[in-house]
């Protein structure tokens, strides 16, 4: 047994179960099998066995006949999974995912995915929604990365927690892949396991860096068919660089909530915040670092980059996620200064981190990207068009359903292929609604922040016109609101004033002209 | 002092503040106020001092002159709220209205309105989202309906709790009406303040029965600055009937949980019931009171009529929610047993009855009727064709984007003026989204039951369509389906298939030719 190896797994009944090579645990996978893995954005995943599979697959000219259904918390490794969407290896997936490969093979129809709010995910899993055309309520094999395995045969994740306990409970088989190419995580993880009703008892979390369960998976030993070494880390792409306009996001961002600060809404640390992937997430957080603000918490689902600068700053008291996605140098820096930050983060089975009952206790500050958001604030986070999906809902609609203050913010435009201003963000109707317009607080642009709190549809959408909207859009989104307004009105209908037979005119224009630039209403 | 008041209010301070004529007290409400009703669907609401102000209004011409923001916790009294907005006595409203004359002020301009989640809406008051325009964060007034004062000054509401501790927390003065025609509710209610985070601990209730809280609401007398008798009890109307397509749904769900309970999925007693209201809701409500099912329970926002045959069949073991909307007979039925039932119902602030910390611990059965659903399964709870407001959201998306089990139902069609079937209810596309396809697990109407766990959007379409479309618009909706997937598979986009030029036509046939069967695509 390898020396790093056997370092990583102190119990002696799973050393038994390691095996060298990877492809001798393919025998174990049979076309149309319901496969777990662990990961959450990209990182945690494992890779070895998937890497095995892919490559039995395309020695053997196996593409489209070795199928799997795949469930994954979030998404998992591009690398691996992309690989096993280029062969046609996944019949069916969900919650979410990340690569081109996915989202193709997604749009062609070719892979069959559903997207579910992430703390939904585990427990309807457990409830048997997912496997009620099987059997029984379980799932072939869960392969899960781990970073170490305790004395009592605890596994120890690695950069993710996400929907691992659940997926390991429903597996009948289970295989480990212990990475040794990245430190071991152990101590910064806390997992507990929540019963499905009526067994269910309050989750005693009252604080972000409450500790409620233990720093490991437990797992039933005799389910383990192999224990495999894992021997590269998680690969992970740089962050987008934060611009102008993200940055002039988080400039309305931070003036708001001084304001709030100083009516007496929002205390001086602010509540916990939870923060979006992207560029204007990192420009966000990274304006808080050059804040008054102190003492922040963070209750989030992923922490990037630039959460690391804000610790830095001492502003940062503790951050809770059920991942850490950074980008290699943010992993550089992570482990550079492990000590310091261990002590200052905590990782959570997605089912927590997520949960309604958290995320309204805590008061939460939510803040995340959509596709597209409309005039009344409901917001597009997964569709493009109504019909090409991006990536998943993932665990917004988590957050912004359930925080103190839910926040969108996006680019007032987006270049199309033949106009740099060709898609307004703010458009009439949104093509398809994750976010409905009771769930948005505020909606903010690099034009400016409207607060919705309060406000009739009509109201709304005046001040998301007047606040939110591009210049090259603004003549036209009033035009359709006061053209729709009077026709409504006219017909009684005057509460939330819409034409049907317009209101994708904007969208139908970008299909056939490539720009969002109607002539005319 | 009349005997009978006296005998209901215990308290000698609070007995000195009776008013005899409500009339006394119009000369404290001003234009502009910001006015808090005690009530819940129709039931619970104050009914001398709104019946003084609205006399004041006719007799003075004040008409359009004395306007309230007025906030009750979902809809008050359908005689004191239409009466005001039929001498436009109310400015602005929210979170939910039921009456014609409050619907067509809303439609036409006239009333801002917005609807919220039921269970956001008191805390978001607390927060002082809907009072930011104001100096401090309080209302004017609150006006509260009571059926006794306890000796230390509790107030114990009637058949509803609703939003009235919030509302009274945040009053600078307060009015109780003390109800004196219909008897003390006194033991029916657990009362509690959640306070503003940071300072939220986990809501203690593990079971439907579970009491956490105290039997009236605390207040401070220095605020109450009169108390006045209310001579008539709570104006309601007979239930809407039965008929053969809401049996039918009822039928369909009844065989949908034998199924459950068969494959283990469901208990014996099912999960606490949630149930919206109307004659679907009776339906399966009287449909349990002949099915095998026993020792059922609810955890609901109202009860209505139903629900006392099936306390009277020993088949439900207890229910709680946070008003009892009983038709006339439905009262005289409850209070002529009164003693059974006191001992099998609780009412609680809605805060409590919708939250999603309860309702996803619970693992709650959420059944609700919207306006229409489309073939991908999201859902409008409000906006009839898009734009014109019917009661609003309610508790809905408060109990189905937490439930175990999240089912709408629906008939497969309405009538519209000149077509018996000129309305289907499942449409390719909702005219507005208060329901997202990451929320509905079943929809079901009298043609037959979609089960949509774990499905695609387009396996969900092919569902939808099959199971639950009219058979006068199933070949219109298979048609737009196929046509919408090949075109969007052609441009690779092919996930959730729309065609957005058409996706509205058969509502805009609607509102052109008067039914939604139209003559192609």
């Amino acid at each position: 047994m390898p020396s790093l190896l056997s370092s990583r797994i102190r119990n002696a009944e799973f050393a038994k179960k390691i095996v060298t090579d990877p492809a001798k645990l393919v025998p174990y996978f049979k076309n149309g099998d319901y496969v777990g893995w662990s990961g959450f954005t990209g990182v945690g995943y494992p890779k070895m066995i998937p890497n095995a599979l892919a490559r039995h697959v395309e020695e053997n000219n196996l593409q489209g006949k070795l199928r799997f259904k795949l469930f994954v918390g979030a998404s998992g490794g591009a690398d691996t999974e992309c690989k096993w969407a280029e062969l046609n290896m996944i019949e069916r997936r969900c919650p979410h995912q990340v690569g081109k490969p996915i989202s193709k093979g997604i749009n062609s129809g070719r892979i069959q995915f559903f997207d579910k709010h992430l703390s939904m995910f585990p427990q309807d899993l457990l409830y048997g929604y997912y496997t009620r055309n099987r059997e029984s309520n379980t799932i072939d094999t869960a392969i899960i990365e781990a970073t170490a395995i305790t004395e009592d045969g605890g596994i120890v994740p690695g950069a993710s927690v996400g929907a691992s306990p659940e997926l390991m409970q429903l597996a009948e088989k289970i295989i480990i892949e212990v990475n040794t190419a990245i430190p071991s995580f152990e101590g910064l993880h806390d997992i507990v396991e929540i019963p499905n009703p009526p067994h269910r008892t309050p989750i005693n979390i009252n604080r972000v860096d409450d500790r409620i369960g233990k720093p490991y998976i437990k797992v039933d030993p005799k389910k383990v068919i192999g224990i495999v070494e894992a021997d590269y880390g998680d690969i992970t792409c740089a962050n987008s660089p934060q611009d102008e306009t993200s940055q002039a996001i988080a400039g309305h961002l931070v003036d708001f909530f001084h304001h709030e600060v100083s009516v007496g809404r929002l205390p001086k640390n602010l509540h916990p915040l939870q923060s979006g992937i992207g560029n204007i997430a990192n420009a966000i957080i990274g304006g808080l670092a050059h804040s008054p603000f102190k003492d922040l918490e963070v209750w989030t689902e992923v922490l990037q980059d630039t959460f690391l600068p804000l610790f830095d700053s001492e502003k940062l008291r503790f951050a809770t996620a059920t991942s850490t996605r950074f980008s290699p140098q943010g992993f550089e820096k992570f482990y550079s200064n492990y000590d310091y930050y261990k002590e200052r983060i905590l990782l959570r089975p997605q089912v927590i981190s997520n949960h309604p009952e958290i995320i309204r206790r805590l008061g939460c500050i939510a803040m995340n990207t959509p596709v597209e958001a409309d005039i009344y604030a409901h917001a597009n986070s997964t569709n493009v068009l109504g019909s090409r999906m991006l990536n998943g809902l993932g665990g917004s609609a988590d957050f912004l359903r359930n925080a103190k203050l839910s926040i969108m913010h996006t680019p007032s435009v987006r270049p199309s292929k033949k106009d740099p201003t060709g898609i307004t963000c703010i458009v009439p109707m949104a093509t398809h609604v994750d976010q409905t317009e009771h769930d948005l607080d505020i909606l903010v642009t690099e034009q400016g922040l409207a607060d919705l709190r309060g406000l009739s549809p009509t109201e709304r959408a005046r001040e998301v016109i007047d606040k939110c909207a591009h210049p090259d859009y603004k003549p036209l989104l009033r035009e359709y609101f006061d053209i729709a307004e009077n026709y409504c009105l006219a017909r009684g209908a005057g509460h939330e004033p819409h034409i049907l037979a317009n209101a994708f005119k904007m969208q139908l224009n970008l299909l056939e002209k490539g720009t969002m630039k109607i002539d005319h209403w």
